[in-house]
């Protein structure tokens, strides 16, 4: 057993998440599977969006001084001359004094202008155009570089790539980018309680739940799951499993089987073959979490009740993949609303319990660790800290979102 | 053109995008994909979960009663009589009057026991246990049906399944599910302006920015984008497109280009070829904006700005999306923010306005329309209702997150 053996607490346990976390590894994709990747580095500008001045509306390309004072009754009078077509050159239409252009909404403004009256706003005769409210200079334009300038960060790196993203990485014209790579993460389940999904349980066995939830999970997030299937708790088989899983795999997850006998074998074998920095959290659930080390790749040991193995997930794991993937802001999204009934917690350990939320109220869901239709049933997580015995009724509280 | 031409207001407008929607097409598919998917029938358990009676705790099984007024200095003594283990039946280890049997987390409750005493409550000497509390029937155990009972909805139809949901379906032994079938969604681009990503774009050329958004946002949310690139705004080769993509798809996105022509053609394609049912929405951004059908296939016609199209296809499109999914809980995310300074609006239409979240405080990011860079610095949009004037800062606000 490693001399590290140690119950810490929620951020003690995700700093050492996060210490042991290999660093992001960049590689260049098509912007077509950009959008859920994470930006490895920041994305530039190689020109200036839009790239000419362009009218923001259907109007007149004017000299802004042309239209000084016009009003209704007293509009200034212009000469048209030309028209400037959707997505061609201005066509040499420049804008002398006394002239205008007409231009549709995202043309060139045409040399000469710098500004464009809205169509609304004009009366045409013939060739003469009444203008009957003044504009300022830059009134209408979209300039060149307004968007983003040649050489100006478009992305951050570490930011997750959205849908608006990726229409902004087509503007720009990217066609591939570089990302961080998606983390392999491998899976055991262990306990001899444990059937597959396929098999129908005989008494005392239960199917294993954990394995796609991790694997849903896992994908959902930007990772790269990868399944060892289940073991027994014999030290031959799992240790086995854990050797072929530690070089396909950058982090392997192990959800332990719920019996003590289980995860003292789980922290064993960790220490066997490396190094334990974590047994036991301050959180409940998930207090029998094991963090360790083989060689430089993360082993977890996770709690083996569903509800306690995402708790643990979302809270522990979830910053070291944050880590590998170089994210910069959390993917955490959170709720206020009012807690509609009183959370009794036990001073000392960060707990997380399930609410259901209806109209702005979070309901909390009390029920016997093991329940799956919790986890259905509610809609997100409240954390009562570590230094609170509990919370009251009315108070206001984030709910972390599933 | 349409008799039933109209501008109306967004409420109508979802209305019509929700009368004209395809109702969802269920298939069956793998339970391994099915995170993500949204499920089309109610699934049902087919056994008991957890399906025998489980201690939720490392303990003894006893008769509540034999613990009946134990206390530390007045300990209950009962004989233990052997061990379950893990994954196994109870092996005939019944538990007769006075005696107890050792019981892992998660393991059988032998016959005659009806609760579990925690090991931390106990003392051991030889074969006799020291129980120093009583245990109430039923205490620190699973029943046999109390997460799912046979025939119980484990998740109910128009459900979209999370992570969670995989690890109770494994749990319940599906290995596939009925879930409604992708909508196909074709895109297609419009205007003159418009080159495609790889293009550098020439003088008053931008790229087609809105294809790979709406094709990011669309496979999001769990539709198969199909795209049929950018047509240049010529009837016949705009009719042949749309004739081509009708019969492949399940829906067709029109991203027009930003002149009034542009729209005008959009309208009277639709038009000519099938039936506008609505021109003009009062939203800001968004107002361009034309729903139609071509036989019994929907048509949306949708602003060429970015910024616009996507307010559009969140406000608009996505609870047709939601119609065809079947998917009975909104997608949307809200969280509740302090408006950082005033949002001036125009009574009669709804506005949304982009906002970026700091601390609890929603900052509006005004900016021309057409610029790309707010999609990106915003988190999200705050909506200012059609019949208000603006909203004060410091109002507390609902604000939709991207």
């Amino acid at each position: 057993m490693s001399r590290f053996l140690e119950v810490i607490d929620v951020p003690g346990a995700v700093a050492t998440a996060i210490r042991i976390a290999p660093d992001p590894v960049p590689e260049e994709i098509p912007a077509d599977e950009a959008p859920g990747r994470v930006t490895c580095t920041d994305v530039t500008a190689n020109a200036d969006i839009p790239g000419f001045d362009r009218s923001i509306v259907d109007g007149f390309a004017v000299r802004a001084e042309d239209t000084s004072g016009a009003t209704d009754s007293a509009p200034a009078l212009l000469r048209s001359t030309g028209r400037v077509a959707m997505g061609e050159p201005d066509g040499g239409l420049a804008v002398a004094p006394g002239n205008c252009v007409y231009v549709p909404t995202g043309g060139v403004l045409p040399k000469g202008a710098d500004a464009v009256v809205m169509v609304e706003h004009t009366d045409t005769e013939g060739e003469t155009v009444l203008v009957k409210r003044p504009v300022a200079h830059g009134e209408n334009v979209l300039m060149h570089d307004e968007d983003y300038r040649r050489g100006e960060v478009i992305l951050p790196a570490g930011r997750r790539i959205t849908p608006q993203d990726a229409g902004v990485l087509a503007a720009c014209g990217k066609v591939s980018l570089t990302v961080a790579k998606k983390p392999v993460i491998g899976i055991i389940s262990t306990g001899n309680e444990l059937v597959p999904v396929t098999a129908v349980p005989g008494p005392g066995q239960v199917r294993d739940a954990n394995t796609s939830m991790l694997v849903a999970y896992l994908r959902e997030y930007g990772c790269t799951p990868r399944v060892y299937g289940i073991v027994r708790d014999e030290r031959e088989s799992f240790e086995a499993t854990l050797a072929k899983a530690l070089p396909e795999c950058d982090v392997v997850l192990i959800s332990g089987g719920s019996s003590k006998d289980d995860r003292d074998m789980t922290a064993s074998v960790i220490a066997r073959m490396g190094e334990v920095l974590v047994h036991g959290i301050t959180i409940a659930p998930g207090k029998p979490t094991i963090i360790g080390t083989i060689g430089k790749t993360p082993v977890f040991g996770l709690p083996g009740h569903p509800a306690s193995a995402y708790v643990v997930l979302l809270v522990i794991v979830r910053p070291l993949l944050a880590h590998m993937l170089g994210e910069k802001k959390t993917a955490i999204t959170t709720t206020r609303a009012t807690l509609g009934s009183n959370i009794p917690s036990q001073k000392g350990r960060e707990e997380y319990v399930r609410v259901k939320l209806a109209n702005g109220i979070a309901h909390p869901i009390f029920g016997k660790a093991g329940l799956l239709n919790t986890l259905v049933e509610s809609d997100g997580l409240v954390c009562v800290a570590a230094g609170q015995e509990g919370l009251e009724q009315g108070t206001e509280v984030d709910v972390i979102l599933w």
